[in-house]
């Protein structure tokens, strides 16, 4: 795997933008969690006057072996149609996009179907879905790499247009499972409470779910133990838009961009990120915490609490869209507002 | 106090908004809160495609007697500093107007302070703060109808201007006193668990504030069993702003706006409100579930759940506002979302 040069944000403004902060005229700590997104995401920029220019949303498509276990509510074919009509701007993500303005990108790295003639839609394609990891590796070597050069490409990309701020979504058919299993692999917690309906599973759909799982973990460390192989679960068990998500994440980060985590896949996709690079992590804002069970537990393996939860599920990035008003507020704060001297108002507390 | 013709939203259309909702692009109740907010506000303007014209939000700026007796960290000056500092647009409240596009209202309905001649201040006033209650009623008869009037008067010329959604927010040191006290009276909860630090009160503060309030209470007790009074809790404690916001709330209902409730003082006015009318929370959205201790039972007291929880304490309608983009998410998602059909996707769970 290419290596990123990723390095955690220089605190020596910690100081000078807390001052900030705390003179600007309100009661100390006032704004809450808005002081907190301000400071980050003045380290990040190393600046005292923030800026989100050029918000970009990255939409990556693919699909999944596993989705032939019958592990997932939805059909397969639902990648592809939704990746399609995204570009008709029906989706939820079109819709989030346009109200806060981030530039879509919608992005085929791995969808079972032919999309390279359909007008907005980005070919990146690794291939037509990844293996059934129930039998085998998702990916090879090869196709592992080039989906995170797919990521950083695309990041690369977004920053020469001058992007400030990276959201990346997913829509794949069944990435709730790789998910499942990574969160109980970094997270070391029971695999049930990984589980959760995704879509919109039933009781014995999860069980069903919960079973081929399982039998899949197992497989995974049979086959590291035996071929003394060191096959990353990443590679093993993700999908092409998961790993190209890490690989945006990781270059996001490397580029100090502020990067916004969206729900439980893209949360587990954060994570991954977060165990190869510690310090990635000063650059994400984990925006929602949703429904899928466990989502909670996820965040708390790299102690983050998200900024919203309503109860969100759809993916695509929808909620880390939904939040970014709450971190624009953050921004607008620290340029906007007047301090203590300048309105002439008595400091209180 | 003037009557107001209050009626529950008309749910005949409740089948078709759900049916609308449930056909959207996306798994079924796959954008949790959104699609309850999209229900709630087709039904407030009996449409199934809603819309959010001229927001409006009301800056309601007052003082209070009970300010004298020391139960607040900030001095009572800061109220009229904070009034001309917002007509500056430096405030909290004035760059949450601006990112989110409400026109802002700064209204003098009972400031200790002459404002007359402040350009930007609408002159509502009805007195120079209000009396000291923890000897007397805070208001008279004729003081209190007039501030209901007022927050009647400005909804009027809101809806003049073709405002279909309102947002409330105040300006008055110490106002969460009274609204602990009303948390107390309407909610049956201990008034220990109805006080929290205000603006900023340590802990002999807050013991501070207690004693006095409890004292306060109890002698509105005597003075109503005593006197055979009827005095509600609203003219006894109230603040000129409180009582102009209840007024402002219910006009809000009545006239079918959207009314967007705001954090620890705004929900008590909304409580209040709801004692008198219950059919107004049909209207009501609340917003922001703050740090004061006790906010998350003074929503009990009326079953409501906040949108967000991002530890803001600053009042001035901020939570409110800060919340605006989430219910235009989901008024976008009535009329901007495919669906099904149109999107030509299976139909997916």
């Amino acid at each position: 795997m290419i290596t990123f040069n990723i390095q955690p944000v220089n605190k020596s403004l910690q100081a000078a933008i807390q001052e900030k902060i705390d003179n600007l005229n309100k009661p100390k700590g006032a704004l809450g969690r808005l002081e907190e997104l301000a400071m980050q995401i003045c380290l990040i920029q190393q600046t005292l006057s923030p800026s989100l220019d050029h918000p970009c949303h990255l939409l990556l498509g693919g699909d999944h072996g596993i989705e032939r276990e019958g592990v997932s509510a939805s059909p397969r074919e639902v990648t592809w149609q939704q990746m399609i009509n995204f570009t008709h701007g029906g989706g939820g993500v079109n819709m989030f996009c346009r109200q806060h303005g981030f530039k879509l990108r919608i992005v085929d790295v791995g969808v079972d179907y032919d999309l390279s003639s359909v007008p907005g839609v980005i070919n990146r394609k690794v291939a037509r879905g990844t293996k059934n990891f129930l039998y085998e590796p998702a990916m090879s070597d090869e196709e592992f790499n080039q989906a995170i050069q797919v990521g950083c490409d695309l990041v690369d990309e977004c920053v020469a247009e001058g992007c400030r701020i990276l959201c990346v979504g997913e829509m794949g058919i069944a990435n709730t499972s790789p998910s499942s299993i990574w969160m109980h692999l970094f997270g070391n917690i029971p695999l049930k409470d990984c589980i959760g309906a995704g879509s919109g599973l039933d009781s014995p759909g999860i069980r069903h779910k919960y079973e081929v799982l399982k039998k899949a973990v197992e497989r995974y460390e049979a086959y590291t133990s035996s071929s003394a192989s060191d096959l990353s679960p990443l590679q093993y068990f993700g999908g092409f838009e998961m790993i190209t998500a890490i690989g945006a994440m990781l270059r996001g980060a490397e580029r100090h961009l502020i990067v916004l985590i969206d729900g439980f896949i893209m949360s587990a996709c954060a994570v991954a990120a977060i165990k190869l690079y510690p310090d990635a992590q000063d650059y994400m804002i984990f925006t929602h915490c949703g429904d899928e069970k466990g989502h909670r537990d996820m965040l708390g393996i790299v102690g983050a609490e998200a900024l919203l939860s309503l109860g969100l599920k759809l993916g695509e990035g929808t909620g880390a869209l939904c939040a970014f008003p709450i971190i624009d507020s953050a921004v607008r704060m620290m340029n906007e507002m007047n301090n203590f001297d300048n309105a002439k108002i008595t400091k209180y507390f």
